[in-house]
């Protein structure tokens, strides 16, 4: 199945206990549409501007992302300035420069509008809605958003949520959204208003997945090293869904290992700086770090 | 086989946002005893005071817990009184008595130094070391400890670890015991201090366990309502020991369960205040929360 995912691309500046980087490749779409490249076919809708090296666009043309929904505008590309504590879980923003993403309107390039998967990532719940009005028929929509959307576009974001089957937001974000603190209780009344599923991704604590019958927990991979947590939530997300758009179809074991996969590519990218450590992936690389988190988990399954 | 735990026995003062209590059965070694005799026969080592009700003592009496090492002195019972707020996962310590644990220096009955399994709980670690030195011939000797300790006693802790299988404390504790950041590494460096094995409780996020040759991770089971999580680190250890002391052998396998089994009681113990939620549990209640952290946890794993 092929998988639309609209984002951001951007140019981010991060600074770690670690080291630092300056304006590296980053956004969004660009760690989604990576992390599930090595899933199934993606295709990607954002804006870049005249800055925009050519050598970036090459990267995410040689991992097979249809790019005929990345447009290049004038002006300069969206720019995010961030850094991190010991702690790694939380990002502290230093800086937003939205310039060309400030006017983004896409339009769906024909071939784009038959998608069946579709993951709105991380922008203007509007934005969702319109992108996703574009798509003819989704079989399955995914979205994100933040605690800036949620104080200050509630409603929109609410009318969004109407068409998302998945939603997959850190736990501040869910609790922030449901108004109510224990997990359990933000899962049911976020269900009501529309997601069937709820994917509540924890940092360092892993992820737990809410449908309407039953909880997943999934633990994070214990690393020695966490280079930059920069892109972890997005990589989660298009190994997520990467992998459901290659099942092509879902089912309550499919979502759980679909979580596992999320995990695993979120896992890898945290060992480098921006999505370096994604560039040059085996299915070996991603299935060794998958079948350590079974071994990480393992009790009494059988 | 037979387990022994050495530590305290307690009055408890508890405000959460959900009510307060006071004054009820409260202590690591009641909550440890009480959580494991529901897997494994339980010997106490203990102190209490004048004021201590006999109710309480034919309670635990009840549970089969041998109380020949549970010494009744002239004085008041050892009293703590703490509250926690909506987030659950730290309790405010507002005052703690030590009372007639001040004088606490056990001599343990002869019938209980041919204890094969030992759980030194949260005290002293002077205390620890004396008590374990009157077991002939331990086979399994795990414990506790808290910042009070590692920043007081920090050598005289390092000399009990020498003599300890496994430590079982929170992520907050280790990493100050180990003075690093990322558990992976304070795992490493805790193992060679003794314990061959370190178990870390990390609350609503559950419990990570390290050896030197792998990692298992367990989540906490989300309860809709946690009415109060005092006790649920000793209930943890209680579970986890005492169902290591049923096995009576420790492996690879069987320890993993024993850290569900931890998690099990502790889940079960939290949804009421004191122990209440502990005092009548049938076996079948018990299968049922560990049966349920397999459907929480399973995606692949067959």
């Amino acid at each position: 199945m092929s998988l639309l995912v609209v984002g951001s691309v951007a140019f981010d500046s991060v600074k770690t206990p670690f080291g630092q980087v300056d304006e590296v490749l980053g956004g969004s779409a660009t760690y989604f549409s990576t992390a599930a490249s090595y899933f199934t076919d993606v295709s990607l809708v954002a804006v870049i501007g005249e800055d925009f090296p050519e050598t970036h666009v090459e990267f995410l043309s040689s991992r097979g992302i249809d790019l005929e929904g990345l447009s290049r505008v004038p002006g300069r590309t969206f720019r995010w300035r961030g850094e991190y504590s010991y702690q790694l879980n939380e990002a502290k923003t230093l800086e937003t420069q939205l310039n060309v993403f400030q006017e983004f309107s896409p339009t769906l390039p024909a071939s784009y509008q038959d998608a069946e998967f579709v993951f709105l990532a991380n922008i203007d719940p509007d934005l969702q809605r319109d992108v996703l009005s574009q798509v003819k028929s989704p079989k399955l929509v995914a979205c994100d958003t933040m605690n800036f959307w949620i104080e200050g576009k509630r409603d929109a974001l609410i009318e969004t949520l109407k068409a998302v089957d998945i939603l997959i937001i850190n736990d501040g974000e869910a609790r922030e959204l449901a108004q109510e603190v224990n997990l359990v209780k933000v899962a049911k009344k976020i269900i009501t208003l529309g997601p069937k599923t709820l994917v509540i991704k924890q940092g360092e604590y892993g992820a737990l997945m809410f449908t309407q019958h039953s909880i997943f927990a999934a633990p994070a991979y214990p690393l020695e090293e966490v280079f930059d947590p920069t892109g972890a939530g997005d990589s989660f997300a298009g190994g997520f869904m990467g992998y459901l758009s290659k099942c092509g179809a879902v089912n309550d074991t499919n979502i759980r290992q679909a979580v596992i996969y999320g995990s695993t590519m979120a896992s890898i990218n945290v060992q480098a700086f921006s999505l370096d450590q994604m560039r040059n992936l085996t299915q070996k690389d991603i299935e060794n770090r998958y079948q350590a988190f079974k071994a990480l988990t393992f009790f009494d399954h059988y």
